[in-house]
């Protein structure tokens, strides 16, 4: 049996920096990642895949706020399964169709995905993700009063929706992942993090208005599938010790306590590089035969090699 | 073996006619029919679900119009991707919570499905199905002379896009489809007709700007899965011969070739019985161990069971 990868997709596999997010240029960007991808399957790699959501899933917000006053605006985990269904076309179709031009019997398909959080997680009490529109103070505090929606001043640019990041505990269609993987299946999964549910008081699963990170949904399907690697996909080479400074110095190697002392000393900063350090920590700590990689998209197959990029062991 | 079923879902099962169109009521109608659904589940059918999608991607696309000059409107292909997300996961969540709650082991999953349509289908020189905003004459121009859209008087309410709908000759993701069902899971397939894709004269799949009929699509899928039965639910009980005139007589049992014969007398009205009339044609002729089943979703299990609805045979 081929040895099993959950790859974790970054905002740049998907659409190019400060481009103009049509779906053509979209589809070109994830029709280069697809190339990296299928040499990783070419390899004999056996891969699930997850992508982030953050840019999409922003727009898809923005327009449903900006047409309100014609159509009812969905709320965020909707927007959320949304962005599944976009983002996940143009990675199966890109993907499938190189396969199939490569001759290789493997085909993607993306499944909707939902990812328990619980309500009484901490995040729930400190909303930190910005998403949507920007907004001037007079409106924000009037959707708040209509809403209950918490914002927050953004950087100089205006005030805009903040919404809590909590843990992901279970990928509620694990097991439909898991048959599509056993039959050889590339499923795309848990996209943006997945959409993010919680059980009410009935035991019930409803949407709540949050952003699961991705990385950690990645690293809970791929424990949860007992992968053998754990690939985090960046913008950069590696994780860096010193990141920024003239001392900035490349990790190569590095063991899961020594990961976390330097998360400990904030070496990774806060929605970048820390929770894709808390990603590969989760998922190697405790297993002396897994392993995580944290390098960029050109990179990801020397990466798995051993031979790039920072290689995460217990 | 369970008898395999492909149930395709009409639009009041995902909206309240009129209604408001928010997130909390396309959920809780699709709660009700989720619980017809867990009826069928627990008769022993084993099934595959289709669903509609044309209020809704309608409802994206205007989202998509109204914010363009804040983010590109994405193109319908992508409009319906995300309309296979949004409806997919309220199903998926609705039915899985009731089917555990039931003790029932099947769990549903949607699967983001492309379904190939072929570039020289005469559909394609005669767009009729309307989608999105309604324009004035002045605006349509305008618009058509930018994109190369058609657009089309609608009703007397204004300028309208229409798209071509055209045939669904293969379901790109049939195979995981498939795998799924055999490890008893209930997918949910090709929602919105399937994402319409064709050949480009390089071979490779491309999004065209199309809907492809659900219940067309939800043929093919029954046909390639070599299903018993295709169900195929909608607004009325039955198909009736003389609709809404005095003579108007319910069909109870017809042949495929009487079928035929009142397609031909044009006893089924286009864009509503026809499309249905001529899916349940097509699966069952030339196939003597076939059934399909035209009636409403509140009589479902009975018209499965033969006793109320329209059953075609062969």
């Amino acid at each position: 049996m081929d040895k099993v990868l959950v790859v974790a997709l970054g905002g740049n596999a998907l659409a190019r920096k400060g481009g103009e997010a049509t779906a053509s240029e979209q589809l070109s960007v994830v029709r280069s990642t697809a190339r990296q991808l299928v040499e990783i399957v070419k390899a004999g790699w056996h891969m699930a895949i997850v992508h982030g959501n953050g840019p999409q899933v922003g727009r898809i917000l923005m327009q449903n706020e900006a047409a309100a006053h014609l159509t009812p605006a969905m709320p965020f985990d909707v927007c959320g399964a949304m962005s599944q269904g976009m983002i996940g076309y143009h990675i199966q179709q890109a993907l499938g169709e190189l396969l199939k031009d490569e001759g290789l019997p493997q085909r993607p398909v993306t499944l909707v995905s939902q990812v328990v959080v619980e309500r009484e997680d901490p995040a729930f009490g400190n909303p930190t993700k910005p998403i949507g529109m920007f907004y001037d103070k007079a409106q924000a505090d009037e959707i708040a009063a209509q809403t209950g929606h918490t914002f927050r001043e953004d950087a100089g640019r205006g005030w805009r929706r903040v919404v809590p990041s909590p843990d992901p505990v279970e990928i509620v269609e694990l097991e439909q992942v898991k048959a599509l993987m056993e039959r050889g299946f590339i499923p795309i999964a848990a996209g943006g993090g997945g959409i993010p549910v919680a059980r009410n008081k009935g035991g019930r699963l409803d949407g709540v208005d949050a952003v699961i990170d991705k990385d950690l949904a990645a690293c809970r399907l791929a424990d949860d599938l007992k992968a053998d690697v754990l690939l985090v996909l960046t913008e950069v080479e590696q994780a860096y010790l010193d990141y920024g400074t003239s001392a900035q110095q490349g990790i190569e190697h590095i063991s899961s306590d020594e990961l976390l002392a330097c998360q400990g000393q904030g070496q990774f900063a806060q929605g970048s590089m820390a929770p894709k350090a808390e990603a590969a920590f989760r998922f190697v700590s405790g297993h002396p035969f897994r392993r995580a990689v944290i390098t960029s998209l050109a990179l990801a197959l020397e990466g798995l090699q051993g031979r790039r990029g920072t290689q995460v062991t217990d």
